[in-house]
Parts: structure tokens; C-alpha cells; sequence
């Protein structure tokens, strides 16, 4: 029975994949400092008994005994804020690039060979190439949270070069379903519940964005693991698909049955840093055969009917 | 009097660009830990009155105070010991990444629009496009020294989006000439002064790489931040030549009247990370008119001589 170690295991995509792992009969680790992650999502798995959770601070506190006998790791922990990252600057260089350059000390002193990492689409900044592929040209970034991932995907890539280490970077659009807890979709439920009669929209409302359902997410996690074997594999993860912020707005309205006076901020981008148009090529995760089961429409459906079922995930300061 | 401020300044490169500027009409606050600079290289600027010189650690003193009224910063202060980079990787991150995250904040702190960054053709790792453009793919990284760089680029172009900041980050191949003391050459010189009779040269000596002269290389950036004028700004410097490890060995070899047996240590790479084929496209940079002054065998020559009449050079431990 393998045994994989998941950090951030508390967390939105941490949980839904510690879910999924357990039901494939092997042992997890899961580590998480619950700052943004919430136990309440780890109540299956915390009743399975190949299930071992540590509150810990992978910043701070020694993590080298939780890496013993592990044959994969899931580094998931991150702080995943990207619109506010420039309030809390030193956050995404201790989180997403010193924690990320811990994680790799601790893989290489406990000679673990696989890595699987949770990165971005951020980081491609305001590509120019549109559908992106994996080897567009050289970006520069346009938020700290994408600088924070490129950075972190160099220092993987730069161990795996060095060490026996084969790693799996995955670079998300944004991701849907249950356990949600940031983003657009939550920030506009959130404003509904409070004011019914009028909605501010960042921007202009037609950026254009990308989601991906979390189960869609982790089956092709899991997928691309089997199927690719270089000693660096990036992959991007989304749909074929992508929609303004305004439709988004008005998918949420429509299940709400609400009809609020919609009013922007203004211009092209929602905040410093906000990518205007992110819609991710998709053809290498599609040659392995995996499509998503659910289009952002439906994905946008079942994230606001979870929040609904769980409305005191509302109220939590994020 | 405009005033700028130099970090690495008792450095290879930062030396060589405090004496240019100090020809300019400008005040230089110079800053340098002297863990590999040395106050010598500083002589002549150090009897100048618009040089002002601080020995101060960039990741650990307060910095702050340096900053003010100060209307460029050139951040030059590293780790630049690609090949080592793997034996002391806590070096990379903490010079590289954190200290250039800290010179951001204070120059944010102290409302300065301008940076110039030293960066490395490193960061291309094994580049697919040769010669490579400054927009080729994005790279998957195979140091931990290119990693760092990368990252510090990512880092600095997300404040320049974010805030009233200038950049310029240049793309050196290897700099050769006065005050040069580690690489291929210095490397090359200090064995052969060692043993006359056999020289070791590590992987099979067809690696290609290309150097550029110090002189050329700080010319270069002070007409390429005239000409520039984007948010971010990145350069690639260099010649458009590159030579092999053995062709380099046999020009110095001339030069000192040996003719050592060469012995090599095999395969493609010198080291693991090192890059069998550096050769970057200068188009950019040559469009503003620059031109190298010396090629690289004329660079070669005189690093060789500098190196002689300053022996006590080869004997530092760097």
C-alpha cells in the first residue's frame, strides 16, 4: 500500500483530493496549518484509518518526520489569493516560494521521487498566445501570486533536474465545486446574500475567465500521473470553454432567482494584477483521453447549490 | 546631480559599473556585504566624493536608510555561482530571491521608479530556440542558480505592474574582463598555474558557451535604460559568437605558452545544471546600435593578462 503525503489537505482542492485518494486503497499524510483550511472538510476522511492529519506550519515548524516512508507527494499548500496579494506581499514569498523550497529539502533528504504541484494559470500573466499553451513564450508577470508559482515551479524544476525526482506541476484555472471558499463566484454569492437589489462588479465585467470543477481537476490529476513520465511534466488544467465575469454574475443570479441592478468599477481588469482573458490550451491533458464531465455552467450551478447547503461557509473571513 | 544606488557594488560587475558611473556626474551609494566583492576593486571609487560606500548584509541589516533620495537602484548584489549552486541551495534562495524581494519593498517604501536587475542567460536553461530570443518558451529550469534569477525577474516584474516602477532586467552570457574571478576562465588559469603538465576539463569540452566583456556588457545597459522605455524591460547581452570549453582552454594556454595534456571528465554537461549550449539572440540590444567593442577571444586575452599582473587573485578561495 503506498503511502502519499498531501499538504494543504485541508483546504478546498486538498480535501476533495484526500476524498479521493482514500477511496484508491492507499495511506495518506495529510498536513495542513488551518489557517484557510477547514477540518470540517476532512470529516470522511478523518474516520478512515489510512488517514493520519498534523496541524502544522510548513513555514515554521520541523516537517522532516512526517516525510518518512512517503512514495509521493501532493504539495497543495498554498496562499492562493491572487487578488489581494499585493496587500500581503511577504505572504506569497513565504508560503508559495519558501514553503515550496522547504517541501523540496525535506523530498530530497527522505529520497522521495515524485512531486506533484498545484500551480497556475496566473502565471502566464496577459499572454498573448490565446488559446495558452504549456510552452508559450517567457511572461512576465503580472501579479504576485503568478511570480510566487513561477518561482516555486523554477525550484522544482531545478531539484528534479539535480535529484531523482520526477514532478508533475499542474497549472489551474480557476477551480469550482464543493468546498469552495474564494473567488468570484463566492464574492458574488456573498454580496447577493447581503444586498439583493444591487451587485458590484470589478472591471468592466467582461473579462474573461476559465473554470474547472474540482472532480474534473483531480481525475486529470490522477490521469496525467499515470500517463506522462519526463522528469518535469507541466499540464494545463481547464475547460474548452470560457466566460465573461458579467454571464458568470448572471448564471449566480438566475439559480438565486434574483435580479440586482448590476454596476462596475470599470475598466478592463478588476484589480492590479486581474487577467483580463485566461483561457489555457488544453490539448496535452486531452491526449490522454480525459475530457471534464461538467461544462463552467454546470460547474458555476453545483458551486452555488453547495454554498447554499453550506451558507455559514459565507460568513468565514478569508 | 541625479544619485543611484549599486548593491554588489565591490563585485566583478557592480565595481566596473560604480568607476563608469562615477565618470557621469552621479552620487553612488554603494552596498556590499564583501563576502565575495573585495574592497580593492572599489580603490580608485572610493577617493571619489560622490561615492559613498557601505558594508551591509541585504538580507539581514536594516536597509531602509540607504534609500533615500535615491533615483535608480542597480541591484547587482548575488549568489552567481551557477555551478555550485547545488551545494549550498539555502544560498540561492536566500541571496537571490528573498534579498531581491527586500530591495523591492524598500524601493517601493522610498517611491523609486527605477531598477536595474542582473539577471542570466541561465534562466533559458536548455534552450530549444538557438540563438535564443529574450521571448523564447517558457523554460523548465535545470539550476538552482538560473531557478533563483528566474524567480527574482517574476518577483520584480509583478511590483512593476503593481507599482510606479521601471524595469530593466539584463540577460548576461558570461562576463569576462578586469575584476573577473570565477568561471570557466578564472577556473582554467588557477589550474594550469597549479599544474603546467595536465589540465582537467570537465564533461567532453564541446560545450558551446559565450562570454561578453565587462566593459561591453556595462555600455550596453547604460544605453539600452536611455533607449528603453516599457514597464518591463528585458535584455539579453552578449556577443554574437560562442566558443567551445576546449577552444576557450587552448586560447589560454597560448597566452601562459603551455601545452598541458587535456583530460576530460566525459559526457555532455560539466555539471549537473550545466547548459551544453549558451548562445543568446542580441538582436534587441543591437538595435539601439550597440555593439561589442571586443569578441570573445580579445576577451579571453585581456581577462588572461588582468589575472597575471593581479596573481593574488587566483589564490582567494571564492
Amino acid at each position: 500500500m503506498k503511502t502519499y503525503l498531501v499538504t494543504g489537505c485541508a483546504g478546498f482542492i486538498g480535501s476533495n483530493l484526500v476524498d479521493y485518494l482514500l477511496k484508491r486503497n492507499c495511506k495518506i499524510i495529510g498536513l495542513d496549518n488551518l489557517s484557510t483550511g477547514k477540518k470540517f472538510f476532512l470529516k470522511d476522511a478523518l474516520k478512515n484509518k489510512n488517514f493520519k492529519f498534523y496541524k502544522i506550519d510548513l513555514l515554521k515548524n520541523h516537517i522532516d518526520k512526517y516525510f518518512k516512508n512517503v512514495d509521493r507527494v501532493y504539495h497543495f499548500a498554498a496562499n492562493a489569493d491572487v487578488r489581494f496579494g499585493l496587500k500581503h506581499r511577504k505572504k506569497d514569498i513565504n508560503q508559495n516560494i519558501i514553503v515550496t523550497y522547504r517541501i523540496l529539502e525535506t523530498i530530497k533528504k527522505n529520497k522521495i521521487n515524485e512531486l506533484i504541484f498545484a500551480s497556475t494559470g496566473s502565471i502566464y500573466g496577459e499572454a498573448t498566445q490565446i488559446p495558452t499553451k504549456e510552452n508559450t513564450s517567457f511572461p512576465i508577470q503580472t501579479s504576485l501570486y503568478g511570480a510566487s508559482k513561477v518561482s516555486a515551479e523554477a525550484i522544482i524544476s531545478a531539484y528534479s533536474e539535480a535529484y531523482n525526482l520526477k514532478s508533475y506541476i499542474f497549472r489551474f484555472v480557476s477551480i469550482l465545486g464543493d468546498r469552495y471558499t474564494h473567488g468570484h463566484v463566492y464574492d458574488f454569492i456573498k454580496k447577493l446574500k447581503k444586498n439583493k437589489n444591487v451587485i458590484n462588479i470589478l472591471g468592466d465585467g467582461n473579462q474573461k475567465k476559465s473554470y474547472l470543477h474540482v472532480a474534473d481537476c483531480i481525475q486529470a490529476i490522477d490521469l496525467a500521473v499515470r500517463k506522462f513520465n519526463k522528469k518535469v511534466n507541466i499540464i494545463n488544467l481547464g475547460t474548452q470553454e470560457c466566460l465573461t465575469v458579467k454571464e458568470s454574475v448572471k448564471i449566480i443570479c438566475k439559480i438565486l432567482k434574483l435580479k440586482p441592478k448590476m454596476q462596475y468599477s470599470g475598466g478592463k481588469r478588476g484589480w492590479i494584477g486581474d487577467n483580463p482573458y485566461i483561457y489555457l490550451d488544453t490539448y496535452k491533458i486531452r491526449s490522454t483521453g480525459w475530457e471534464p464531465r461538467y461544462n463552467i455552467k454546470e460547474s458555476i450551478k453545483k458551486t452555488v447549490k453547495y454554498l447554499l447547503k453550506n451558507k455559514w461557509l459565507l460568513k468565514i473571513k478569508n
